[in-house]
């Protein structure tokens, strides 16, 4: 089968992945399971990768097939895999995990101890085919396409599970504040406004991003380059500040926004991951505000999110390409060319 | 009646205070409370004021009164005052709420909209009578002695604070590590002993904060000076990391270990504010850790300290000095010369 | 000023209230507020009262002025007020609340230990004026008529506090069932339906009611009489039950479908009281749900529930009556000949 | 091998099981686990499976090996079990899991779609030898004895887990009830007291167990039969109330102690089945009390019981009996003659 591989770190977006003749993956395990893959989504995390950004992070062996935003159909399964057949079009979490270290358990997949990443330490979806496992896949609702949803297997359960975590703390008349409306963000918002009734803010440096919000259901935009962002809150918020801040950036500028956004009691919810926090401890104290950190969202997130797509209630903006694209899709991610998300269709 | 009073900002602190005659508070609203002042701790922020570091952050006229963990006895109360009477003895909660504000209506005194601050915006207790109201004072069980239980009127409940919310992230089996044994470290360690069966690491510089702290119940020790404490942490957790870090330094050093020392969902509950907080947003993505903040506690919280205070379970050290000491407790504190907590007694 | 007064407890609905001429109320105490009532929510609840079915509750001591859902002008504020001046517009919670109680300080102000319950302890509003206190009124939103909010005062907020308690336990693919239709059931519905993502199912005997449903944002309905309910909704979730179940209705034959219709983890909310638990303990341990009771919402809910009804999220459907008219309103109440909800505009 | 079976449902505990000759059972999937039992606890429920009172809540195909607190040796893995090898001392949750169905992958493990309960519905370890799977075992820290602990996996993981409950709701200065000191109800009782600072109140009727209550942390003790509970309570509660009550016996006459008992806003958690509730929902409705029930603990909590075991936390009461005693400890067991909890050690 095809596969894109990296073969070796590079800048040069133009030559990043090549495509390969491979075996097709086969079922060891009794709880393997193969897809063949109709979406897999490209994220920016693919571009960081291919510079070998991760590898001070995880182990990773070239070449690698890189993809973990997937989605497709069944064309294997292990001899005890009981939870989809051969034919069932399924959305593969990105995170194959073992189901049995403590925080599997506990329902905190994303803590498995003796985990592997589509991608990113194990073969990806950028390919005819992929090796998952009875653990990471979420049968989809009849009716919805592969190829539509496949992003929201990273970028959606990310954005859900900030959103979802933010809503704890969110009542009616509180505000939210969703900083960079991008690929996660304009999801992020759309979970908040289904899931919760608080007003919600969304800043952004584009105009188009600011005008999707609103489309979106934001209740108030800012453009931080004309706008002071601080008091712009403390307007629409009369002072108390805002109980929840979804940023999506996680720039410098953006985190040290926080002693000045956030409400007594109120988190800053880092998600994006562009920058450093630098504030003095007494800040924290003053304010009684956190910066809590957020990883991609567990498996059952994902069965939630596939619940929010199947009542239209969290659209996505894609665009299709080939496998063959995908060093093209990388260079135009790096130009800024793409609008929403561009999902390859091997 | 005598004042300790500050009158202009020096960091001279021979000479940071002077004891002048003033006259004795009356009641002016119906909720108004007045206590004759038995005991009032001093704290290292009573000296930071005595300096002007508060300047910056709160409305400050001088001549004040410090002093602001008071406990005493009642001599006048307002007309409408039912908490307390004329002879009761009674904590003040150093902060005096409206109750009306909505913060106050959730229960969340310490974010109070119209707050007066004992002896930081408002004349403290470093005086014969102290002037709060009925929303700020905590019956005293029988038997417990005002002189005794007056530093927990900020210093105790900060701690606590801190540990209650400590506590609901701490299963047995969980590990909490404390971070500075000093003064409220040591009721911080108590309290998470009396209110969860976590493991207890505490890390102090100090061999007898260490011994102190196995003497309240900490199972492990680790001097940062001779030991790694991200590597002794990781195994006595067996690789997990610490559900929960209590942080009662915040110095640059302290807030670093988070990314090494925090399990992944855990919380590095920021208390003391020594220094900043510099780490990549990335980090915190990594480890889905947050930096919490933690101000004072809440007026619940205090009457909860109370009664952990009349079964025993928080002991505090405390030594009694004139109020004429004050400047001399002041130079002895900042020569670290104060073994638990100095308590004058006007 | 004329007042609705019951002077001795009767089922003769005809003649339950008389209209008397009383002196208007005055300011005493300085946190007094003394409001022109423009709109008060006739209940089910002032028909049981009248009846003399509270009595074994709460003291009552006659004439009484009944009216506990009410909303109009503030005339007069005693001299510390400072939430609301003379010309503002309020909603008014129903319970006068100390406000220095332990409940109150932890913001649960329904369990303070010494309220007061309008038209219920003391004085309501059906009535030229009501006198109440500043810790019981919440300003309204501009464009926000008094006359058409007022029963959010009891039924909107005890709707409002049970949906918010049943949103906790709901995600997106969740189903939530609400049993019963009427005042409280219309809101509770768009609560749900403003603040999560759950399915919604609406039970109830009315062809009219499961239409309103509908419109509301349900998405099915069951009509008791014709199907079988815990069949029904074993359908809807495939086996798993329902997360949530907000029982409207409090009968016998609702409470009794509990071990069949929650799912393992669930909560059955007790709103309504028309009968009785009668289930063995074996059942609840089985399924490992609750009974959860719920009273009228706390003071910050009525705010919350304020600031929904400002962004159109609950729609409320009153017909308005006169003072003179009130046993009139009773009889037809009575008769089930009202719609929506009778607000009496004194 | 030797098994204890149950052949045909009878009240003749003198002849409830034989002692069979069985094979010993063999790993057939990759998740198997074979463990050589040491320890087997012999529960109340094991009288009631005798006398087929479960047969109208599960499958039960007989002959069947009861038994469902295990601890013992393993010796025998499949091919993909990772958590333990031979040789290795567990303790047995008695719940088989899949692992894959949504309420597993919550950490939900007692709610799994597709479990096997021993001894309920599958072969259970009174025994030789008990089949099990990876799923369901929880290593033993060195110096833990597998006879001591084996109660736990029953007894132990039910009374922990309400315990763990009802801390949720227990703040220093709140009290607790726990109602029925006997084989779940000390356990409960030393995890209340290892977990939270809470006043403990013990009711019991025999005054033995009232003895064992206060030397194992309780405040006080109730004899139902000598004095009023719930005046007893609100003497002691000042009027407040119990926020949480641990009803071990659930009884009518346990359950109808809610109302009077619990205070405002707190939980009659239910563990014991021995009757029903009757109550009407107005009560309910009146006390904002929930009716709790609670099944097993689930698999994390075993591994947090087994924490607090290492740390003398817990300490159980056995008395040890031969496989062949098993009918005579069914018999005594029927008498009340057992003291603690009779373990068998085949």
């Amino acid at each position: 089968m095809r596969a894109a591989r990296l073969h070796e770190y590079t800048h040069d977006m133009a030559n990043g992945l090549s495509i390969d003749e491979v075996d097709a993956p086969q079922v060891v395990s009794d709880s393997d399971v193969v897809v063949e893959v109709e979406g897999a989504g490209w994220c920016q995390t693919d571009n960081h990768i291919i510079e070998g950004m991760w590898t001070e992070y995880v182990d990773q062996d070239l070449p690698l097939t890189l993809g973990h935003e997937n989605a497709g159909t069944v064309v294997e399964t292990g001899a005890e895999v009981d939870v989809v057949s051969e034919g069932d079009q399924v959305i593969c979490h990105p995170v194959q995990t073992c189901g049995t270290c403590r925080p599997c358990r506990q329902g905190e997949t994303m803590y498995c101890e003796n985990d592997a990443f589509n991608g990113l330490t194990t073969d990806g979806g950028f390919a005819d085919q992929l090796l998952t496992s009875e653990r990471a896949v979420v049968p989809l609702p009849d009716g919805v396409d592969p190829v539509d949803i496949a992003p929201h297997a990273d970028a959606g359960i990310t954005a859900y599970h900030a959103a979802k975590r933010a809503v704890d703390g969110l009542n009616p008349g509180d505000t939210a504040v969703v900083i960079g409306v991008g690929g996660l963000g304009h999801i992020g918002l759309q979970c908040l406004d289904a899931m919760c009734a608080a007003d919600i803010v969304a800043v952004d440096l584009k105009r188009s991003a600011r005008d999707l919000a609103e489309d979106l259901g934001a209740h108030y935009t800012i453009d931080p380059e004309t706008e002071d962002v601080a008091s712009e809150i403390e307007d629409i918020t009369e002072g108390t500040g805002a109980a929840q801040v979804l940023d999506f950036v996680g720039a410098d500028e953006t985190t040290a926004l926080a002693p000045d956004v956030c409400a007594a009691g109120g988190d800053h919810q880092i998600i994006g991951y562009g920058g450093h926090i630098h504030e003095p401890a007494q800040a924290l104290v003053n304010g009684e505000f956190a910066y809590q950190g957020n990883i991609v969202g567990r498996y059952t997130e994902l069965q939630e999110l596939v619940a929010l797509v199947e009542r239209d209630a969290v659209a996505l903006h894609t665009t299709r390409y080939d496998l063959d694209d995908v060093n093209s899709v990388a260079q135009k991610l790096e130009a800024r060319e793409i609008d929403g998300r561009a999902v390859i269709t091997p």
